[in-house]
């Protein structure tokens, strides 16, 4: 059916392809473009309570219109030049994830060396993968020569295709937290072994390896912030006003 | 106040100072972790509904409460160790708009050379930045030293902490959406020159140049695609089962 399939990508067909039809998505038909504040606070809810989730996984299979759902919001971030260098590839096979668990562990391993006494402890005692207790794993990738040679937008900061994949995952991350799935990011992986594993061809690159299953719980604040590994910098010091330096501390420790 | 600085970046913090508690807000107390139908939905009404803007930028200032909010969203997006790369050049100045606008003109000139015939008309005609009509532009820099030599994740990866930087800029993408206000990525600028109009240091890189105002119009496709530039690829075409190649279109193909 190329007449459907090439509607699926329009804003207005996921609401009636994707997005089953409730009473809020028809209160916004015509595009009248202000959301409610109680749209605007889930948009923040989802924002605040993603997590990176490496734990309480639920064996619980994700249906897969649920999957297409999430991969569908992958799909909708922008893209330099309207590339969508992305694809997606979907492991649900265990014998794979045995594999890459595997190439976790080696990789890891190494990285633990990094680290001496204390922190060395505090290292070991991270769960920082749920490879196997997810039900799907997933290989996001992009194809850096989607598109020809000349991609509008591209020519000056050759990176912006990958940099387009980055918003498509942050896309899949907050749509999957609103379904309840949670998803984790594992970037401890040798990713030339990674794409031998899921056969992703030499121009190819693959950018993440995520994990989705749906949770018992997630975590209200950041493992790492939790385990007191590194504390959440106050927003105040990253905001600079006009230039660089310029911040409300810096203007504050000069009276 | 040290120790009201020092929630700003929690989960629970955010209802209270950051989005002013509403109904909504209250409901999810606790933190009981599924979202409602509504809710859902108001997240995937920003993914689909967000565009990449350069036109129909309204005067009317952004007030500094909302900014803040926008900008602690994109703080709340994950990184990798925990790193938070991200810093945030807030520009209103007139003047650097308009050295950032002549930056972009010349860059663009050259970027027109490459296309021929149709495809030149057509990518002249194109509106591609709205650097002097969007009341805020935005430099998001990526500090590539941060926490260390040895970050979290990050030693098989090094360029994870520009994905991270990516994922805060769609979070700050899609809450500007649900605050009505439009986004516009300028890629096709100079970064070295652009770092010297902002002051951004040496080690620090530039990843992204964002242009923020109200809308009167969100427009209901991408630029592009309306355009007749490029096409939506149709979401069947990227999803690999298992292994790479494995897609639906390929088992149509194959029966």
């Amino acid at each position: 059916m190329p007449g459907k399939t090439s509607t699926v990508g329009t804003a207005r067909s996921y609401r009636e392809e994707v997005v089953p039809a409730s009473g809020a998505a028809r209160q916004y038909d015509g595009f009248h473009h202000a959301f409610t504040t109680a749209e605007r606070d889930a948009v923040y809810r989802a924002i605040f309570e993603r997590r990176d989730v490496r734990r309480n996984f639920l064996p619980t299979p994700i249906p897969e219109h649920i999957l297409k759902r999430v991969l569908t919001a992958a799909h909708h971030a922008g893209s330099v030049g309207f590339m969508q260098p992305w694809d997606f590839v979907v492991v649900s096979d265990r014998s794979t994830k045995r594999a890459v668990k595997r190439m976790f562990q080696k990789t890891n391993a190494e990285a633990a060396t990094r680290y001496r006494g204390k922190r060395a402890a505090l290292y070991r005692n991270l769960k920082l993968e749920g490879i196997e207790e997810a039900p799907i794993n997933l290989g996001v990738t992009c194809s850096r020569q989607r598109g020809g040679p000349h991609v509008l937008g591209r020519s000056t900061v050759r990176d912006t295709d990958l940099y387009s994949t980055c918003c498509a995952i942050q896309n899949l991350w907050l749509a999957a937290r609103a379904e309840g799935i949670g998803v984790g990011w594992v970037s401890i992986l040798d990713h030339s072994a990674l794409k031998r594993v899921l056969g992703v061809p030499k121009p190819v690159k693959v950018l993440a390896y995520l994990c989705l299953g749906y949770v018992s719980n997630f975590a209200t604040r950041p493992d790492l912030e939790t385990a007191g590994w590194r504390e959440r910098i106050p927003l105040e010091h990253l905001i600079h006003y006009e230039s660089w330096g310029n911040t409300v501390i810096e203007r504050k420790g000069k009276r």
